[in-house]
């Protein structure tokens, strides 16, 4: 006899179709969709919601390190992106290029016109712009440390687009400041990577692991590039922002400099860090389920939907006053100091509808009214950290007091979920080539996206031997901050080796 | 005898050169730079705090209102723009237009490559790209009225580029919503427009009048477009937002249809209204002084600045820790539903040059503290609606309690004198095309920037009668919303006309 599978809301599910289960979860969730641009996309108001919640948190972390936030022009001149030299070979292959201010008719069809005498480049990023502003606003060490932010859109064009994860035009943050000695700079990177840490895992619920990258895999004229790695549940790697301590390299490049206290003029150190709307996709990977979306509720648009449910139209008028009452008790209560956000669903559908689309929607507490929950004064509450069948009968008596803990509860198991998983995946004492070549193939040969997870290993930092890594299409995802400092073998060398790496496949 | 004049900050006076003046004030108050991208600014952080405020002020009143954020593409395929001719002619003259999405290294030197089938526009509005998606949400009248909004930078290229008031690049909000009815469309117009006055009048502190556009000023593709008008301090006239009732335009140009209650499909109808970062250059030249900026408490970055005075050294941490007792008094009480932000000066400066700085800043409140204050108890509180030279004390007992009244008080003022000025400089009764131009001919010609102010006068709404403006570079402003009913001779043409209008010089 075989268990029937009970049925849930996703097809495929993850099992089946890790790839295809995310794009059908981002449309069960009605988050966002492709746009006719290519590599762009539409977000839509239930992942905006999300990203807005992102940022307001982060933005308040910002400002509270110091920094202030600016706006800095969309479009870069092609000669900003050339002095330095590393970096305009990072970034040359995905640039959006503005060659005309103009449109004009001729022969009944529009054509660009007006051409520029400088091309111009749509931001990937604002290094060189904002260095330029930096090298006039920067004379003496008391301009020291200048700290600064944008939020900001860019674009880095796309040749196999991924809603979230890649996309031609993304949403980010994109910090940038100067400092006097190389001390001060590497604490900012090193500050700001905890920052992108609490964010992750405290508001996101997303267990990281902090590292610094390989030579190979550094940010395009950086001197030392941090990361933040996180597993999802198809146990790949997704990169989910980077700190760069850039030395000196973008002040020489930029003429960065400041006279110091004895008035000698030395060049500045800089830094720049950011995350992305990416983080929506990584939020998705690993929390969500096969009925779809589950949202953390520090960044649920809604951490609360009350559902009620009419069986009789006379009814509607005392089931709408119930829900209004229990909706101003929850309202009352706080969470991280903010008024907890309850929407009722007014809309004139049936309940087991609405129900099923709040489970997808990833909504954390949906809780139903009906006439007989009028009569004992309660009400149906049900956690999505539960599935989307499970439901506790609560008094409204104390309704209200057990919401900011419940809402506790339910980010802390998903943040708990995700590191068991995590810890489940992680493979340590893989010593040999051969022993990760069997780690990373998959048991099945009818998913091949499943495979072992993330190998903790030794590695002798020689950058060459990263490449033996290409043909298994794995990467070193960083050298993780905490090093077991044991001594071993390389990996990928066989030598003597000292440090710690994560090695997997990434997004 | 000739009276000394009294020194102030800003060289030169707005009387002397106002539009530098302008110029000199942003620069003194370290809002914003113009940018090595021709047209382009640098927001800087004292400027961007304000557009912060801004934002986050009329974002909750756009969420009130029933309106959801999302986000779409910065770019726009050549082909959706053609689809309204009058749009595309509206702004084919001023596109930045994407040709190319690579860079290669060709004899030294990076040129353009990868170019690209069908151009892409940099969004200079989204009607197109958001109509796109709106003839595919859009079904049936259960999906209407569909809200939204979106916070985006634009781009539209500009020939003769100033600070704020007219750059290539702008940040601003665009919302857009698609309704069944003509009648709610138009009322949704209506409705956004008095958003825009709440937040001109009551958080900028800027008078508006509200009107309707002559056909000569609509928005490229609207049936009929509304401002708000405001009057700067050279009397002339300055747009500070606008809310398009768009009709079936869009809606037939892009197949935005739904199915009726009798399932009859019918063509939408659609809106949209923008406000921009123009804002700011109009709360500068509304409210600035001689002394430079002056920010209404609700959009200021800081509200209170205590600068403290320390005459030796060894006074230093007992004047610091006197005014940290201040802040925690007044960081206590509540201005809109907010805690005041208050900010210690404390950089190594003298407290003369610290003061002239916060001045010239705008900020609404300094509170002065130095040795002989902590003796009484007390501080000296200046008000920037009072100049820069009137101090007052107050005792440390009273000051948490009239804080927020004082910040009340000079929000008013500043919105007081505003309407005075144009109350005085609206003229009426002018009622010949002599009249006007005598109105507006500069009577000292040595200053041609200073002339009559607005003409409220009757017009007989003959399209062509417009024209006869452009000679003295006036337009008509705005058909005002209330409307006297009087009948009279139209100033354009001399017939009879019953529509009053205002006629300005404008930004």
């Amino acid at each position: 006899m075989t268990q029937r599978r009970e049925k849930t809301a996703i097809t495929p599910t993850r099992q089946e179709d890790y790839p295809e289960w995310y794009q059908q979860v981002i449309k069960a969730a009605d988050m966002a969709e492709n746009s006719p641009v290519r590599g762009c996309m539409v977000i839509k108001p239930w992942g905006f919601g999300i990203w807005e919640n992102i940022k307001s948190t982060l933005d308040q972390m910002i400002k509270e390190t110091g920094h202030e936030n600016v706006y800095f022009p969309l479009f870069i001149p092609l000669s900003f992106l050339e002095k330095e030299a590393a970096h305009v070979e990072g970034f040359a292959k995905e640039c959006a290029v503005v060659t005309h201010h103009r449109l004009e008719e001729k022969d009944g069809k529009l054509i660009p016109t007006g051409e520029l005498e400088e091309p111009l480049i749509v931001r990937p990023t604002s290094e060189t712009i904002i260095g330029d502003s930096f090298s006039r606003w920067v004379e003496s060490y008391r301009d020291l440390p200048l700290l600064i932010n944008q939020w900001a859109n860019v674009v880095r064009w796309e040749m196999r687009p991924r809603i979230f994860l890649r996309t031609s035009e993304f949403l980010w943050q994109e910090g940038h400041t100067v400092h006097a000695t190389k001390q001060e700079a590497k604490e900012e990177t090193l500050k700001m990577l905890e920052v992108y840490r609490v964010l992750a895992e405290e508001v996101l619920a997303i267990p990281v692991i902090l590292g610094e990258k390989s030579a190979g895999e550094r940010f395009p004229g950086a001197e030392s590039t941090y990361t933040l790695e996180m597993m999802m549940q198809d146990r790949k790697a997704l990169q989910g922002g980077t700190s760069h301590y850039l030395g000196q390299n973008f002040a020489r490049a930029q003429g960065i400099q400041f006279s110091g206290k004895e008035g000698e003029l030395e060049y500045a150190y800089t830094t720049s860090w950011g995350v992305t709307t990416r983080l929506i996709g990584g939020m998705i990977m690993c929390h969500g389920d096969d009925d779809g979306l589950r949202i953390p509720p520090r960044v649920a648009p809604k951490q609360i939907v009350i559902i009620p449910v009419i069986p009789k139209p006379e009814l509607e008028e005392e089931v709408l006053a119930f829900a209004e009452k229990v909706k101003q008790q929850i309202i009352s209560q706080m969470f991280y100091g903010k008024p907890i956000s309850v929407h009722i669903d007014k809309r004139d559908r049936r309940g087991g509808e609405k129900n099923w689309e709040w489970v997808k929607k990833g909504v954390p507490v949906r809780i139903e009214i009906g006439p007989r929950d009028i009569e004992s004064d309660s009400v149906m509450l049900a956690r999505r950290d539960r599935g989307h069948k499970e439901k506790e009968k609560v008094s409204l008596e104390t309704l209200g007091a057990i919401i900011p803990n419940l809402l506790n509860e339910i980010q802390k198991n998903y943040f708990e979920q995700a590191k068991a998983f995590r810890e489940m995946h992680i493979q340590r004492g893989v010593e040999t080539l051969e022993a990760l070549r069997e780690f990373f193939t998959p048991k099945n040969p009818d998913k091949p996206e499943i495979h072992g997870g993330f190998v903790l290993a030794k590695w002798s930092e020689d950058p060459e031997s990263e490449k033996i890594l290409d043909e298994m299409k794995l990467t070193i995802r960083c050298l993780p901050l905490s090093q077991s400092g044991t001594k071993g073998k390389c990996i990928l060398t066989g030598k003597d080796a000292v440090k710690d790496v994560i090695i997997a496949k990434s997004y």
